[in-house]
């Protein structure tokens, strides 16, 4: 065990009074694992015991923790003074929204593997055992390691055998926001979800304070259908685009009440740079994985492009409350993975066809003469699709359906959301003076297009489930 | 009708007395819709009576008026002292370029639909009408507003049927580059053309004011050899590239004076970050969809890259005469269609196998044993190409073929431009001395070209058209 | 000749005492062309007599000549007070690394083609002569220049014909990073390698003075399997990635000593944005194509993307010895041209089936059932592959495979490298206590993988080569 001298020389004789006070604080019996923010969906599969704190507190060295999208973070022993990690390679059953599982690779369970969260100063060991069938290592990207812990197998170091346990151990020297992966297998073992969030949190209070603070990493797989395995040899067609290895709705919310300063923290391992968009608040951008920038170079953008192996800090002040969208612009990453290389059968008229389909295969209907939004009403209707895949457009809001999916998650700003507090607020409903509103109908308009959108009056209501589609009736 | 007094009130009390009488000056009937910004090419659909002005005025609230490449800008009618305007969401025939036309979706008979340009402080009200078969919506992208006004369909407003009209209404609190679009089936929307810009001009005059001030947006199509309609499913390999919807060579050029200051306003809603290149002259990155950039962050470049839901606005003082090529740097952007997925030929000698082919085939010609510059001489000689396509190097320039196409067009600076005339001054002409020229030809190199690069003794006159290739000819 | 007035006045009033010395000097008789930096590895094919100098010194002008990774600088006469350069754009055989060759497309024997390295304020003429079969040109990427001599074929001058010399002329107004390629047939010609850096060096000592300056160019290429010449018709899906046209392990490694300040140059003609990401320095960005940026604007990263397109400046000071990685982060960027596209047979036991297959195929192995690590094991062991491709992953370090291949390279940081040595020192190694090492085996671990990940003990030793993969001997 450690004693408070050891601890004390630990932090170093440059260290303020307050940090060394927490710092003793955590010391003395202070179960800081419990302090983790891990989230709320039924969907994550977080340890047992690690279930994400509602109410937000500051950590005992006097950080506000990060709250980690649909993940959590990692417990740590004190040792010595050195706060020790583990983390366990592994094999994991990974939901990315219900209906879609897969055979992943991630770190203690998860994918992303728990987020490692500590303090500039700190000193750390974290031990890595390895039980995938090959060998693995950890790089610490954008981390200022001694050369013997960078993590690239072969170069700087033996690759960690199946079934070993190798330690790193080093100070941290900087703060800022940064990632861990593997550097041996790289394509295959990150192409799997081996990849993690390492927050370093200033051991001075930050000039600029944030009121909460969250983090993601950007993802993308390639789920063939039908099968239950990431194929690693895609390079470029994905159909799967994540945050934090899910896809909307199963994306959790970022929840803030109005006046706050929220930031969030984005890194990438994908193989594209997204641009991350925000609607309506413009944000600064302001570090990376080089660290924090000066003020001055801080820049305000509501869209901001975040390459593979970067991180990117967005930060903004919410002034509206609302339900903001929050999202990749690419218009494919927001979608779910049908739909891509399918025939397109826009302008097509197949209302022969189907009717002739129909005497052979009954529940047979054509799809998208109009568009693929009707493709959201078959998916309300429940129309099965292939197995082990989702649908293109989901996600049911309270306007009816969003048609989104992928990376595409909600700031849900609320003027009495309680500071600290995480819980999902719901749909935000605005004034009805103060939203966009029908004014008319062309009576004569659509006459052609009466099976559309969402079903014909010629459909047998016993066979399918009736979409509630009736737009009438979301006044707001 | 509105009041001067209601229109004072709408103004608030901390607008600057200028703006006020600009303001009133606009009430008391002048007729600012037709200060709007169209382009002179015959290829765009340009609604009648809103045909571009060769010279250029400021608008009556003080403004210089943007100038949309190959585009219009909206008109707009004030009532109770609210800017109104109308976009009508539908199926157009658009065409890319003489040659390749498409069934697209767009806005008020064009894509990208018409610029909305209104001033900080401005109160508008947008109705938005749909005329397509399938739901639809408006997102103003990057602009502050009420989350009801937002735009994502199902989160924030239900979605507009087809058939009917909804209304937005809200009032400009910032000013800067920014563009509208659909939320719902945004994929599909947005593939098809679904796009406009949305420009606030500020309501003080800018510290450094710009002379001219263009504006375009990026996008990418699939466009299948022998179809009339864009692919939406693809997400990777598109086939046309464009500004403002247009390829090269049907591009607008961008006209100046020397010595003026040029704003250029570049959106992106593509599937891919173009790097926007501009020959010569590094130009300064001043803004962004997240507003205009204090000036100590303006940065210097000569290459930016423009991401998927981004806005760039940049800007040069234009110090030296001339056609300046301006583009997206990434080589196949700038070609059409063809040429994509064909066997490469280069260093096979079909010379023997053309022969043959030709007593089957008369009129048969092998193409690339030396590059693919044989192409644009194919081009210029007529041959015919698939249905609908465009040929992958295009635009015939003052010296030859500038074999480019997609993403390029020109900046044409000129010293006897006189101030706000967009009139097309033709080719830049360098002066003999002051131009890259041919000082001396290999007399025994190319022997066994010399069928190459544009047609071969031994063809038939009376069968092809002879391209007018002699270089000798293009001295300047 | 040039006399001595002739040249005084060339470099004009304006100019420090300093640097009409050092023009002096070289006017009178310092040859200067073998003062440029080329690269010591035997893959290069540098031209007899301009082998690289172990170290370096100062050029006659002052300045601190680049280090090219893998490449050479031009070397020119001066005839008038004006530096001739020659370029000759012809077709070349080039080594991607040993075991891929390729016929393409440089200038003067290489790809890229040789560095131009000049100092603002020079006047240079470059004779470009086309031994190619088609027509092209050249522009000077970045570099303010008349627009007679912006080589744009077409549009700026005619093309250079096969077997024609044409001249350009001009003086340099800048300095800062830049680059030369054709801008004709431009999709052809540059993907088979045509391109070059063209270094304009200040006339005055920068503020900042860095003591070592690489530079290097990014591309993409598309080989075919069993195929001699790279697909100018691809977009995306390249499968060689290279820093000036090498792949690893056969790109130079970066070598510097500990406390001195780099500065790399990367240039980026690829069809990709790469995000170019060095170990644990951070690093500044300190300008672009668009010049040098004032210091105020560096910013600090350990990712940069560079755009098709652009440079990028980076800089900093190495404060830590040992071998740091430094490549794109895009996992699939940093592998060889095997393994994209190939069925996924993670998690698929093949062992009865590859039993059965030996019994008629001796030799034949499965692989891939634990991960794709497998594969460096059967490189190592002498396994075939398709010819002319190189394996998907690559190089051996100090502690076994490295398992890299594509856009990587190594950041060498001694702290006895001596100031002005590029010899590559070799690998590093660290000191026990402060290396990533192994503390335990779960012995009960792998037994179902025993065959894993190196052979098996089944296997014939006589029939294939032993990997040498014991990590235990990797101590350090």
């Amino acid at each position: 065990m450690t004693s408070r001298r050891q601890l004390l020389q630990m932090m170093g004789a440059g260290i303020v009074a307050g940090a060394s006070s927490r710092a003793l604080a955590q010391h003395e019996g202070h179960d800081m694992s419990r302090m983790s923010a891990t989230p709320a969906s039924s969907t994550v599969p977080v340890p047992a015991g690690l279930e994400p704190p509602r109410a937000q507190k500051r950590h005992a060295q006097g950080y506000l923790p990060v709250r980690t999208l649909n993940g959590w973070t990692l417990p740590y022993e004190i040792k010595n003074g050195v706060k020790e990690f583990h983390l366990v390679a592994e094999e994991i059953e990974h939901e990315f929204a219900p209906g879609s599982r897969a055979k992943c690779w991630g770190y203690n369970g998860t994918t992303p593997g728990p987020t490692i969260e500590v303090v500039e100063g700190d000193r750390v060991r974290i031990y890595v055992t390895n039980r995938l069938g090959e060998p693995t290592s950890v790089h610490w990207h954008g981390i200022d390691v001694p050369v013997g812990y960078d993590g690239v197998a072969g170069l700087n170091q033996p690759a960690i055998g199946p079934g070993e346990t190798y330690v790193y151990e080093f100070t941290l020297k900087q703060h800022g926001t940064h990632m861990y992966h593997p550097h041996a297998d790289e394509m295959t073992q990150m192409a799997f979800g081996m990849m993690g969030l390492f927050i370093i949190h200033p051991r001075e209070p930050e000039a600029v304070a944030v009121d909460r603070d969250y983090a993601f990493l950007l993802h993308n797989w390639s789920m063939h259908p039908g099968t239950y395995r990431p194929d690693p040899s895609v390079m470029v067609d994905f159909d799967l685009w994540t945050f934090n290895s899910k896809v909307f709705p199963a994306t959790e919310p970022l929840v803030m009440r109005t006046g706050e300063r929220l930031r969030v923290r984005i890194g990438n391992l994908s193989m594209w740079n997204h641009p991350i968009h925000l609607h309506s608040n413009p944000y600064w951008v302001t570090g990376s994985d080089g660290g924090r920038w000066p003020q001055s170079q801080w820049r305000r953008e509501t869209t901001e492009i975040v390459g593979v192996g970067q991180m990117r800090d967005i930060e903004f002040v919410a002034t509206e409350p609302g339900d903001w969208a929050f999202h990749c612009h690419m218009a494919h990453h927001t979608m779910g993975p049908m739909g891509h290389g399918v025939p397109n059968p826009v302008g097509v008229d197949q209302s022969g066809v189907e009717a002739e389909i129909r005497r052979m295969l009954p529940g047979y209907g054509a799809m998208g003469r109009y568009g693929m939004s009707e493709h959201s009403g078959h998916v309300a209707m429940g129309l099965p699709g292939p197995e082990n895949t989702l649908p293109m457009m989901a996600g049911e809001g309270p306007h009816g359906p969003i048609e989104m999916g992928g990376m595409f998650t909600i700031v849900k700003v609320r003027d009495d959301q309680k500071p600290g507090d995480y819980t999902d607020p719901g749909w935000y409903r605005s004034p009805k003076d103060q939203m966009a509103r029908r004014i008319s109908v062309d009576p004569g308009f659509g006459q052609p297009h009466r099976r559309h959108p969402y079903g014909s009056p010629t459909d047998t209501p016993a066979k399918v489930k009736q979409p509630q589609m009736d737009h009438s009736r979301h006044g707001g």
